[in-house]
């Protein structure tokens, strides 16, 4: 065993304990107020958008955690045509309305995905998006859904984030865009944009905190038994593909 | 601020720094090596079962992370009847296959969600899944999909875990069940079961590791952005739901 290789399994094992020390007692405050009761107010409508090889946890862990809130939220599946969208994976969801039927939303969410290589050059879908998009007050891309995004124009001067493993794709979609590598997630205005794949849940749960208090976010992430990574600024991932800043 | 706050505040504090190193030095070692080369051996056919109410993410967490071995393993989704299955967030997906046409599997998984308190008193359900799990050589649950593999029997005097919240409900499906409280997955010959909903997907991880290596599990959990909780003992959930064992 290196000197290193020690260092690293202390390093772990600290973490590991003080994690778990620090999460029964922060547990133990928010279990007393479960569940939160959230602000009243008309229910929101989120709409996620499908394309062909969309990501699943993009689109799933997202809303895993929205779908916590039914009283408050209704999701809706959108997509160039209604019906079955196969993941890249494999598994197919189903859009409930094609783009000219989705009804108007409160929050809409674009996901990444290995389809979004070809639907950055799908000028119907990049129209649809943006005629979304400028219509809702509330916008959230997850992974390389910022690719699709940027190549709206609709972020230009707008600060964004995006896959750390497909950095150089989705930054080059977007040149004006203000890309912020080291993010877990990133806000700025209307527009909300995570990092790669399961950031997008730790997002969720920011957008939950923001519009629902920071009390409902934890109460949603104890009853998926989910550790939040709720530090928007903590992302080692940026380290990990060679980014900084 | 009291003093138990300032505790929990210096104590979070401290765990966010260790991990963010040990991350680092873990991450340094993994991408040196990534993509891994995985054992040679045929394709292996994942089947997950769905039903009306399953549970978003204790489906498409475990998915995503096998999603990535698409040269490896081969995804189909088994229902009551083939075509669309709503989840109890409201989105649906498609079954590939019903019960009576599904292939031979190597692993099945079986997730939970609200659908599971109405599928546990319908004996059609417990009898194909029975015979599913007879005939595959790996069977995981997740979530209180635990509770319906219980219900047939098949796990009386093995060790499995559940969802948290849901625990009084999960572990009255099998009094004969070796249950297992505090624990983020729990592994027992052929099968292997996880807490609630998140912890799938840490358990697919397990899965993945012990199917193809620990350097395949990290590089997965790496391309998904993933903060793998790779200790399947490590269960705050337990203790926050005065739970212990």
């Amino acid at each position: 065993m290196t000197a290193d290789s020690t260092r690293r399994d202390v390093l772990i094992a600290a973490a590991t304990t003080l994690s778990a020390l620090s999460m029964t007692t922060a547990a133990a405050a928010q279990l007393s107020t479960r569940p939160p009761v959230p602000p009243s107010g008309p229910k929101k409508t989120l709409g996620m958008i499908l394309f062909d090889g969309f990501e699943l946890l993009d689109v799933f862990g997202p809303l895993e955690m929205f779908g916590m809130l039914k009283d408050r939220v209704e999701i809706v599946m959108i997509a160039p045509k209604a019906g079955p969208v196969k993941s890249g994976a494999g598994p197919a969801a189903i859009a409930d309305f094609e783009f000219a039927d989705a009804p108007r939303l409160d929050i809409v969410m674009i996901p990444g995905g290995i389809g979004t290589r070809r639907e950055v050059n799908n000028a119907d879908f990049l129209a649809a998006i943006t005629a979304i998009a400028q219509a809702t007050p509330q916008v959230a891309t997850i992974c390389t859904g910022s690719g699709l995004l940027a190549k709206t124009g609709l972020i230009d001067g707008i600060k964004a984030t995006s896959n750390k493993m497909a950095w150089k794709w989705a930054t080059a979609q977007g040149a004006k865009v203000l890309w912020v590598p080291h993010a877990r997630w990133v806000e700025d205005g209307k527009y909300i944009s995570s990092s790669g794949i399961s950031a997008g849940t730790d997002m969720a749960l920011g957008l939950i905190a923001k519009l629902y208090g920071k009390d409902m976010a934890q109460w949603v992430a104890h009853r998926a038994e989910y550790r939040w990574n709720d530090n928007a600024g903590d992302d080692p991932f940026a380290a990990m593909n060679g980014l900084t800043g």
